[in-house]
């Protein structure tokens, strides 16, 4: 039995209500049905994409993906491993009559690691995730049988930059520093646009800066998108939010008690996507406000996150 | 003792040459210098970016990567595992004010697996490979120290599909079947459309149909791009050469006793990438012969190949 | 918040008793006191040593562990991978004046595979393990922060192996076969002694015969030690119990719907490790009833369990 | 091209001798004929042990393996974590009528971390390993297919401590010190025994103090086991030669261009384990020369080395 039924039992003997479960069963829904798994990416269209296509006029194209190592900091304990070996070549072996030789490699690590999309499976409440999805019921060990990376689709959607840093007149915002739903308005102006259904937004924070720099800082803290700011761009229908911190919200959190409460307004109430890490600088020194986005993340069945380099085209 | 160490080092002795070992210098030194590092990806511009996005009429969206799990056939020993779980959440344990919870995940397997670009440090021979890079010099057991994917700049550049299954009449090529320079040739003239520098060449062959099926006869040959066609493309600029195989190439070989001669030809002689098990099923069956093609993989440092999904818009 | 404090609360509120969960509390608190954590190797001893030593008059060693490898046959999804390289030697490299080459491994997988030690963080239930340990209290992704591997001291004691296939008539007991308390006291009169504080007792069943030859039969069934007799065991002060079975326990249980019930009964409930795919075969062949049984299990930190090689001399 | 190449094939040419290679011919040859895989281990026999088990007399155990962590010092690029987790238990999820619960282990890194044994595969010169086996004959990317440590036959026989630290006066040697054969003459004397045929000899210098407490230190340089001293326990039959240090010989070697010329010496030439990362300081303390050394490491096919927890007796 889950604890969230237990709560709610436990409730109904005492003829009280658990406002938390019971918030929790009412939030979570989608508003795609009881099947729907890809949340807000059904606000994905072939006219959102053909319209983000003609925001392309120089051709110039922007790997937001940071490179990443053993080296990269990411939330305890995760970490990566590269490991690159010529199979079965030991002793100068060469292959077949031309001599061929080749190299392969392996990788061992957690997927949520630099630059990542948060899937709709990763963070909730009370075990409770995106449509009401128990953990009970869809979290295996040999991955997630409901809301799995492989579900999300592509993305080719309109991206628009808010340059949170330019707004408040620095290059990079101070740790902690909640983005309030003003600072959006702002940055939405100074982009000359409206967030629009079907966007996906970026935060250009300069936070990402401190990564080699001082690692400790970087992930102690962090920048990010309050609360408020966070429903409203829900509400908008964008598919994505993301930013150039490695946890998209604020730390501290606006409320310190919490669990990052910004994931769960999204990804388990919502069904936004979550993108960390996001390489914004190249696009915040061009002042490249919209552009057409493009991210197809790999497709590993049932994994949860999963490490990407999304490309922006202008 | 080796043989191969006899064979070439007799050459030096005697005051012959080493017709293979100096024909490996010639081929694969790069013609954008001792630095270059991405070779065919110079061939990609904003120019054909931007003309390439003006192919986008429908705004339709494709994901060219396969879904991959534990069961996805690989050249051996190679295999995937993704294994999910809710970090320090035993016993209904959830976090903070707002009974936060999550899932993460690890990965532990090798990067050639499934929908992948290979990169150009990935195969070549007598321990050589793209602009001369000898294998001591550059693979270290934490990643290749040049010609890593990480150096991959993102591709958004013209997609040309060759549907060499329709040209050829049959829902699947036979395996071992070599696609010829007429083959190419027909397949383009299909398409209305003729290969050009920058391009992505995808073939389309019906193989991939085998997976799930098949997965035995998928593994153990293939229909694929021959060295004349592939010598071709090359020689046309295209920056990477895809199909709906594991390995591209025939197998078995034109030249049986070869390993892999395509990929030599491809990846070590003109630094071509190699995009291997793309999903072109829904190219092929839209007709869709030319789209903007988007690939950003993740830029792990030093790895030798990436599993990818790429997407194409039309 | 536990489950099982909030039966318990709801309990209280109700004036009930939650039965299950405060029988659990019950059952698991170790005799050794509340800072226990290696339950029954509290029985080892330097006088169960000395003696067991005596035992020694041929000196022929048995290694009681099995071979394991990609190909060993495991509690799903749990598998292993050994990878072997030469760590930056490719292309002929070598190191040094004397020109040093070497070979390195790297192991990917779980270490519940083939014969290993199940420590007491291993199973419980209600979440609840060894000396009423609470996982969210213990159970980190980084390790168990108690009871982990690496708190079990080296057992070098006496060993006393039950041929019950002996006391059977049989090669190979059947799966489902549960090993009666009768057996067992029947297996130790035909061993010339009886079972005592401080031993290590080790079923031999003729199960793990079928490991190469039938695989799916060996791991969808199995015979094993009942509960009667694991109770008795665990009263008579065993440390370990231990049989050439992969589970220990029939399967399917005694009770069809419980899930390993023998295991709570030793791990949880009294503290005695189990000891899995333990290669008796010799020692039956032999008839070795007694012996001086050595075990030091790698020490990783936080490990639940650890692949091992137990040794048996006499 | 490499030097190597020319160097060995320069020989076959002209009618010379490559002294290097065909030296390496000689020394790596096995006294115990081609087919033997097991080195040293030949010395051991059921009268060494029979033997080495008279020693006990006290029934003290010692565990000689240290804790093994992410934070343990190694040799890089090498490391561990373990991953622990409840599968499929998200959510307060327990399995069967009795609410059983479970918690498993996943082991991702490399084998050569902390206490470990090093297989006769592990290193050699020229490609060349233990009784002339060249890499490109047994090192596969799945696993030696000859020298696996799966072929190790369990260790139960007389293990002896040579107090180097105590014979030199203090409680931990100088980094980069070189035991000599003199020092062994003197700790043997000290020990009141002499070395044997079949020994296993474990070397205390006091090394391993240094972890947790100057890592960078302990990593970096080492005091060890010279050349003489190795090339005299060979001669002496030893199975095998430890030490509380992370790699046995002295770091800087004593040809600081050589690289790990004791290992050649002790593994390819003899067919000697080596033993490294020893616990030995509590035999140190007790003044315990002699006891019984038992060690059976986990038989992973393929594997070059193991992780262990060898056992001492006494």
């Amino acid at each position: 039995m889950h604890k969230s039924k237990i709560l709610i039992a436990a409730s109904v003997i005492l003829g009280m209500t658990s406002a938390t479960a019971v918030q929790a069963e009412d939030r979570f829904a989608s508003k795609f049905g009881p099947e729907d798994q890809i949340g807000a990416a059904n606000n994905l269209s072939a006219d959102t994409t053909l319209a983000a296509s003609k925001l392309i006029s120089t051709g110039k194209v922007y790997s937001l993906g940071m490179v990443i190592s053993r080296e990269t900091p990411a939330f305890a304990p995760r970490g990566v491993a590269v490991t690159v070996f010529s199979p079965s070549q030991s002793g100068n072996k060469t292959i077949g009559s031309n001599s061929g030789t080749y190299n392969d490699d392996m990788f061992t690590g957690w997927l949520g690691v630099g630059t990542q999309i948060d899937g709709l499976g990763h963070l909730g409440d009370h075990h409770t995730y995106y449509n009401n999805n128990h953990a009970e019921d869809f979290v295996l060990a040999t991955g997630l049988t409901k809301l799995g990376i492989e579900n999300v689709p592509p993305m080719a959607t309109r991206g628009v930059l808010l340059d949170i840093a330019a707004i408040k007149g620095t290059d990079r915002l101070e740790g902690g520093y909640v983005i309030s739903l003003d600072d959006v308005m702002k940055a939405q102006k100074a982009a000359g646009t409206e967030i629009r259904k079907g966007d996906v937004v970026l935060f250009h924070t300069g936070w990402l800066d401190l990564v080699g720099k001082d690692d400790g800082l970087y992930g102690r803290i962090e920048p990010g998108v309050g609360l408020e700011a966070a429903a409203w761009l829900a509400d908008k229908g964008v598919v994505a939010v993301g930013a150039d911190t490695w946890g998209l919200e604020a730390v501290p959190h606006e409320d310190p008690d919490a669990f990052f409460p910004v994931h769960v307004k999204l990804l388990a109430e919502n069904g936004v996507y979550i993108l960390e890490n996001i390489v914004t600088r190249d696009l915040a020194a061009d002042g490249a406000h919209e552009f057409l986005f493009v991210l197809g993340q790999a497709k590993l069945k049932g994994a949860v996150q999963m490490i990407i380099n999304p490309v922006a085209v202008r």
